[in-house]
């Protein structure tokens, strides 16, 4: 079977696992984490969410630092959380922290060097769940959350493929890429110069034209050192206005970018999520 | 003031803080962390859990990943972090992962080169909690924990000053570290070849001797690859028993010597720790 497990953790009475996989999508070794409920090995299918994480990160991130694990398990709920852009030697990268490997964002490049593996949109809402639902006692239930990149990543997944999610939540997501530095310097290379093209991966355009789309909460810290320049959750804000849905967007003051944030609200997400998971 | 704040995390209500000080017990410059939970903004004087950690951890590893933020900040607990070992250019050190920085035993050496440094008894039970009483918003009132190499730390440090401590625990404790192989390697370079002189640092020995002694906690993993080989709770509950003292000892199957293990029982610890604070 092409699916390796590389290590295994009881944790809250479930199990947190990590495997390597071969990617047909992104053309490589891919590490993934999951972590499996009590509730799995009692032979019950559990829903899964889904955690995109942010610039630098892989899939040990989130799993150490959230405290994710206790909630998910008082819930019945897995969790996978994928590494953050195509890995390895052949793989296109730069010396930047914000481009190449272990800054995907999410999205499918057009561009050379970078389109020959950077297809991390079709990796994670399509090859990656797949793979999942074949090979874990999972149902096919779906949710997805992500931070910072990766709010971004959960924003377009769900805007993209409203079918395919119960919920959607971002920890201090790039809510506005085409209109930030670090979404812009992304952009361009994978998309490349034509702006037209950027905006099939804007968190903010998607929800402008959006029809249908599945309950979103967002958490954002007012002591972010990114929220003005990178973030900008106004713009989330005021695209959920001009397009008519509904956004929960709660602001926290004092918090910042880091996992103690998202330690002290994953709880309220992790609920969000299992209530509509569970409808 | 010799105490400078090189970071600040809102989380969970309170606040994580990293400071860097001069040590004069251990001659150099030492970084810890302190959890002060949303009661010591008004104005309770909140007591305060040491968590040592174990070999190769700094301040940050169990302020990350155990999850305890959450259950101090309910439990009105401050929690205090320091390093494994003194730091720096000018200290000596070793190759390996368990000798030298990142591996101090918490004992003070008697042998060169390391005596000149490597005084992490002193300084954790003596020097660090003056600091931080004078410091921060807190209370007389310690406990101590540990994992592994410090959860060792936290057993002498409660038998050699049960007065000091108000309840001690320890996750996976080196129990015996006369009789095991990354204790013999320690106390030999540390202490020197004469045997007589590791007693006093030794868990198992001081707790057969012992008249007085905090209540006292252990949780081990019984999936802990260095179980039988380093940590030997055994011992532990053997000299407990020469002792006729009490050891609530809590034995996890499936469970190993990770984070991932800490993170699922912390709050059994915490709680433990919280009835016996207040009292």
């Amino acid at each position: 079977m092409n699916l390796e497990n590389i290590s295994s953790n009881r944790c809250f009475g479930g199990w947190h696992k990590q495997y390597l996989h071969d990617s047909a999508v992104l053309a490589c070794r891919m590490r993934f984490a999951i972590y499996l409920p009590p509730q799995a090995a009692q032979g019950d299918k559990v829903p899964v969410l889904y955690w995109l994480s942010g610039l630098t990160c892989t899939d040990e991130n989130f799993m150490q630092k959230a405290g994710a694990q206790r909630l998910a398990a008082e819930l019945g709920m897995a969790i996978v959380a994928p590494d953050t852009s195509p890995r390895g030697e052949g793989v296109a990268d730069d010396a930047a922290y914000d481009l190449g490997q272990g800054a995907g964002f999410y999205l499918n490049a057009t561009q050379a060097p970078w389109n020959r593996h950077y297809r991390m949109y079709d990796y994670v809402s399509r090859e990656l769940p797949a793979l999942i639902e074949a090979h874990f006692p999972v149902s096919q239930r779906r949710a997805i959350a992500g931070h910072s990149m990766g709010g971004h990543g959960a924003l377009i997944c769900a805007l993209k493929r409203p079918q395919d999610y119960a919920s959607v939540s971002a920890f201090s997501p790039i809510a506005n890429p085409l209109n930030v530095p670090w979404g812009q310097k992304a952009f361009a290379a994978y998309l490349g110069e034509d702006r037209q093209q950027w905006l099939a991966w804007d968190a903010c355009h998607l929800l402008e034209q959006a029809t249908q789309l599945p309950p979103m909460r967002v958490d954002i810290g007012l002591a972010d050192n990114f929220l003005a320049e990178q973030l900008k959750p106004e713009a989330l804000e005021n695209a959920a206005r001009a397009g008519g849905h509904a956004l929960q967007l709660h602001r926290h003051p004092g918090y910042d970018h880091s996992y103690y944030f998202i330690a002290s609200f994953i709880e309220e997400q992790l609920r969000f999520h299992a209530g509509h998971l569970a409808g």
